[in-house]
């Protein structure tokens, strides 16, 4: 049901007056406590940002916020790369909400479930013998050599919308991006009303695929339907098939899934409906992708994660969250996509549920005067924040841009190692501890120990991940 | 309050009558279904034993099962390994109940709180300048020259309880181990009635060691005080130390924490009382150490974790969990030890909150020849079930004890690595999928990307391990 959310409702103008009516300051609740200038949540207010910085940060954004809707079509979204010199979507103030249309780059998969008949889908996956809805994909090279008409070579994958531009955003401010709202972005084809769909695929980059039985290699895709209206907590596999190469409208044949956006012709493959049956995923929506510009690099590949986001791929980051950034370019440029109707720790065979769902943010900026002394002080990688939990996140090379130099993006891909992504989650971890909770490095070695929990978040993402969860409740008996 | 599980008090007989009575079968549910004979539990029939296996085992076994009671004392714990040469404490029927208490091997970093007092305590951590309590501790060598009078170099750590000896048990055969009760053992000083304590130790093992702050290097540990009572779920800190070097009763100084047992005389330590204040970590009592003997040598360190379990280090092993371990040697010979009140996934340090504990088992043995056609069929590792999950151990080296041949208990401790754990684990869920779901290996690959997940079990113990958690849930919906 629209929320004032789907621009496509034609009771969209109503629903969205309601929203805003909803989201005012003082009437609706966030997280058990208030919007902007509550500035905490939980028990004990135990929000990395203190009151006094949440007042700070308020006086400085406008009385009232502003609502924002930021559809997703081809005009919006910039695909497979992060970039500072994109020309934003839409300018917010802080304390502002936006809501934000998703696609999932994996929709080429099955068009008739995942484009057929959604106007922004279609014009982002348009792709004639002469030109693409969407030119450049990835973070590569223009060389019409390397590919087809200066539309990147396919370093990086993910269909992203925005850049969102936060006005006043500087480097070494901070970010802070609470996800209010995650939801499936409904099929547009009439025969599957009510239903959304993802797709999964083990394909040549998963941590399987060079050690499958007997030796073997091959591209499997699984095609997922998930309830567009809520009503079911769990995803179900549809079918299956075997990726066979597929040629694209520019004449091209890919062997393998090797160019973002090929449509799959299923009269080429065979697809297998006997598939997981009677298994139901639990369905947790989050966007694998999410974060500010790197000012490293114009173009960078967004598959591996870094420092400002990007493809963190941590289910966690999804309704009810609060990710912070550190601020890298003026404006922030926030961009979101990859979304995921679930994922497990580790994202082993290379992708999710890809799944196009939609997201409503309020953003807030922390400005870098005003954070001594609060634990945001020293934020310089991704953190998130649920009600009950803070999360690090670890990574092979935590800066990668900055420490392997101008060969990064490729060499990243060499550096692929959960060993060193641990060690990344270990410092991170004792960093926050011993900043935001004022203990002593005796002190947080063992509570890491009796009461932090590492986990595997992903093996797929070049830029290997580790994240280290620690419970709000331990810190409960405090004043 | 005793259940029936604590022989120091004063009705301890009747209480024991009344726990028999209780765990009779028919009388009283474990993980919501009955005991043997039932063998399924929660939604579904989805235990790893089925309900024609659970009839099988239970034929074989006595009609009534006997209880059994192992207290901990110098008489009835081996320290620091598993050994398939231990005569057995005491010899169990297939379906027989067992109480045993185990004790923690940091008990000495505070004799007065968790020694002191405690006949069965005192007896194992006796240590004067002619003899120990118990003499061998650890698998190494007996050699005068490598430490002192036949016992045990240190290599390996844990206090054991047992060896269990199962009739009827051969390798091949699987056994079942319920944990039905495991709670703190309370202190015997008079001074602290009513609670019970454990120590963690940021030790020369542990993750941190060689990567702290300022290049330091230090030994810390941290005494903790946990509820005996039950009424409260979080454990605190006490104070904490650094060791400093300590000279046993044999007269040997110990710079570092290097052999087991050695009584820390706080007269040369300084305790720092303001520590971790207002800190409560959720407390998660379970045993770090439970297996059965291995058959490939004669005295095997306790530390690296292996196919017969050990020391998985896993802090979900607790109350509720089922343990599957392959028999390796005639009567299983089953061991339990390294009681922990909690630990987070990693056991970063080196340690948990090491906090002597009391257990309830019953043990269940399933023939090898009946095990065809039934998930445990191929269960060549250590399994954990609880109600809602299934959880494979993967290690660094899955059976390093037959991998490394003659020197592997040396050599494994070169072989520390997540990555390689990380891969074992992979394997091991996609063969746990395949052979108890009958899912394809296409079929798995999905489904561990979308709905598994990977986490660090321990980073510690040599033997790295990595855990796959997939949840009972997501085959609800099969018939």
């Amino acid at each position: 049901m629209c929320m004032g959310d789907d621009v496509n409702c034609p009771d969209f103008e109503a629903h969205f007056r309601q929203f805003k009516e909803e989201i005012n300051p003082g009437r609706r609740g966030f997280l058990g406590a208030g919007l902007i200038g509550a500035g905490s949540f939980a028990a004990g207010g135990l929000s990395l940002v203190t009151p006094a910085l949440a007042q700070t940060s308020a006086a400085k954004a406008p009385a009232a916020p502003s609502y924002h809707y930021l559809p997703a079509n081809s005009d919006t979204v910039h695909w497979g790369y992060f970039s500072k010199t994109l020309a934003p979507k839409v300018e917010v103030d802080s304390g502002d909400y936006v809501t934000i249309e998703t696609l999932t780059h994996h929709a080429a998969d099955d068009l008739e479930r995942m484009v057929q008949g959604d106007e922004g889908a279609e014009s982002v996956y348009k792709w004639t013998a002469t030109e693409k809805g969407v030119d450049r994909r990835g973070a590569g090279s223009t060389d019409p050599a390397v590919y087809k008409v200066g539309s990147g070579d396919g370093q990086g994958v993910h269909i992203l919308t925005g850049p969102v531009y936060v006005r006043g955003a500087e480097p070494g401010d901070v970010l802070e991006v609470r996800i209010l709202d995650c939801k499936p972005r409904p099929c547009a084809n009439p025969e599957f009303t009510g239903k959304s769909f993802g797709s999964n695929a083990a394909a040549w980059w998963g941590y399987h695929y060079n050690d499958m039985l007997n030796g073997a290699k091959r591209e499997v895709i699984t095609i997922y339907e998930v309830d567009a209206s809520g009503d079911r907590n769990w995803a179900e596999a549809v079918y299956n098939f075997k990726w066979v190469p597929q040629t694209d409208p520019f004449g091209v044949t890919h062997p393998t899934i090797d160019y973002p956006g090929v449509p799959v012709d299923h009269g080429l493959t065979s697809r297998n409906y006997d598939v997981l049956k009677g298994v139901r995923i639990p369905i947790r929506p989050h966007f694998g992708t999410l974060g500010v510009a790197p000012a490293e690099a114009d173009f960078v590949d967004s598959v591996p994660p870094s420092y400002t986001g990007g493809n963190v791929d941590n289910w966690r980051i999804g309704k009810g969250a609060v990710m912070y950034y550190p601020v890298s370019v003026e404006g922030a440029l926030l961009s979101v996509g990859d979304p995921h109707a679930s994922q497990g720790d580790s994202e082993l065979c290379g992708t999710a549920i890809e799944c196009s769902l939609t997201g409503t943010f309020q953003l807030i900026l922390h400005k870098k005067a005003d954070l001594a002394g609060t634990p945001l002080e020293e934020m310089d990688h991704p953190m998130l924040e649920t009600q009950s939990e803070w999360v690090v996140h670890g990574f092979s090379v935590p800066n990668y841009l900055g420490t392997l130099g101008a060969t990064a993006q490729s060499d990243i891909y060499g550096k692929s190692s959960i060993d060193d992504a641990m060690r990344d989650a270990f410092r991170k971890m004792r960093k926050f501890l011993m900043t935001t909770k004022g203990l002593t490095e005796d002190e947080t070695h063992s509570l890491m120990s009796v009461g932090v929990d590492f986990g595997i978040t992903q093996v797929v993402d070049g830029n290997w991940g580790v994240h280290a969860i620690v419970k709000k409740e331990l810190f409960s008996g405090r004043a």
